[in-house]
């Protein structure tokens, strides 16, 4: 028997081919097919599946689960996807449409989860029974793995890692909240903070960059700027703001940090350590350990194959 | 078989005996023993456990296991108390030397997860699968179940509910954070509110009262005073926002408010559910559930009897 795991994104499709154990034996990428119509998506990620199984001299057949991450938000329950705006999906219920394509049982998870799972159980989390993932990147968000299970919630819900308040009195979240933590440390937050800043009239080596984004106010950060040391340091200091709070609430083993800004990891630790330590028990503020993610895009279709392997 | 569970406390000890499907059929209490040494504890409980079965005409023989409810620190894995600051104790096996004593297979777990195993699964959050349990009283604790399991967290620290910050700008608190919910909404710090507030000038009628303490500023809410309501709202809309928090990371079935704050509990439930949805996703915000808790007194002994059923 072999597993699929398939990453549904808005701008790509990737879907990895492994052995019964999980381990990847082969990934195969394309872009997403653009419009609100899922019926050319499901045919990209079919033909992807039919691509992996005919390179590696498999016969389909053996094909014996698909996992599926997916952007949400989801209904997991009724394996359906609920929105998706970016791409202009909604309502899909994909689990049905994969399962009656491939002819294999389907296990949907939101993407976040799904690269949770798969950096807990076979990347930086390896050997952890419990491990909080963050995602950062455009946005902030994550998932929670106890006892080697993603935590989904009552509703599906668990685990929105970037909307925890870091600051009640802080400005208005679109999701409704206020002061959340993707507010301070996502890449989007991080560029426009910085943007915010010049406009008030701050002065900084970004008035010379091409483009105002994160990666610019971490080069800044490495070129000793003071702006973007300032920034910087806020942004990663929230986020530990934000683990210092789970850490109360989960006790966890180990806090793995991905997306495209942990690239920056070397910038992240000791501020992420350091707000932290600050908001959890001083008594258990050395138990706390970080690290940087270590399945870097293979994260995604990672966590389906694994979650397929569930199904088995 | 039967099962016992033991509450032990600060200034009591209770003692259930029940069925083997966690049904009590007797409780039984004493006064704890003063002073640092623990064989006069030991002693207490074993006696009240002769006592429940001896008052029930059974024959202690049957005693198959025993759950073990204590405040903390604990080391949950080696069986011991750390340090209870209240009454002295300071580094006792207990586990041990309650299965010596006892001859049976004993459950050692915190008081406030004990409480929260409880209610999750006897009380009022009986059929709920995930269930987050606040005990506001002198202080905040809590406890989390998910799946119906507790949450005791890599280090025993989960569910250090009363330390979740709600103000990362907020007062120090004695355990090394800033802005515990606790330093707003425990039955102290409610006082120590009513008080300042009273000392810096303030017009209230709790100038009559005999003391200013949690129950006169409740009392004063219910005659209309406005600082008392102020202070009373202010308590119960971030012990709400604390709850939206755990409602972003957790999606829970239902929170659960217990401790003796809590016997006011019509005048939490609407600040609670304010302050809780006013910190999770808009989109979330009506699923969220809060209940009174409805063991009262019974639950340290019920969750006690419940773990010691998981033993066997």
């Amino acid at each position: 028997m072999y597993l699929v795991g398939i990453d549904l994104g808005g701008t790509k499709i990737a879907a990895s081919l492994a052995g019964e154990d999980g381990g990847l034996l082969a990934t195969r990428q394309c872009p997403t097919p653009p419009g609100s119509d899922f019926a050319p998506v499901l045919g990209a990620c079919v033909r992807l599946v039919e691509a992996l199984f005919r390179e590696a001299g498999l016969p389909q057949a053996q094909l014996g689960a698909v996992g599926l991450s997916c952007p949400g938000p989801l209904d997991l329950r009724a394996g359906r996807i609920i929105q998706v705006a970016t791409a202009g999906w909604q309502d899909v219920p994909v689990r049905q449409l994969f399962q009656q394509a491939l002819g294999v049982p389907v296990y949907l998870e939101n993407d976040a989860n799904a690269a949770a799972y798969a950096e807990a159980v076979a990347g930086a989390g390896r050997g952890c029974a419990s491990v909080v993932y963050f995602t950062v990147s455009t946005g902030v968000g994550g998932g929670i793995v106890l006892d080697g299970k993603v935590l989904d919630g009552a509703h599906g819900s668990a685990a929105e890692l970037g909307h925890i308040t870091v600051d009640p009195q802080g400005p208005a979240c679109p999701c409704g909240s206020r002061g959340c933590v993707q507010l301070y440390s996502s890449g989007t937050s991080i560029a426009r903070r910085a943007r915010q800043a010049l406009a008030a009239g701050a002065r900084s080596c970004l008035e010379q960059a091409p483009q105002v984004d994160a990666r610019a106010v971490e080069n800044g950060v490495r070129a000793g700027d003071p702006l973007c040391r300032e920034i910087w340091q806020d942004a990663m200091y929230r986020l530990g703001t934000a683990a210092g709070i789970l850490n109360q609430v989960l006790d966890p083993d180990l806090f793995v940090f991905g997306g495209g800004v942990s690239n920056a990891w070397d910038l992240m630790e000791a501020p992420i350590l350091e707000g932290a330590r600050a908001y959890s028990y001083a008594k258990n503020a050395h138990l706390i350990r970080v690290d940087k993610a270590s399945l870097g895009s293979l994260a995604g279709t990672t966590g389906a194959v694994l979650l397929a392997r569930d199904l088995l």
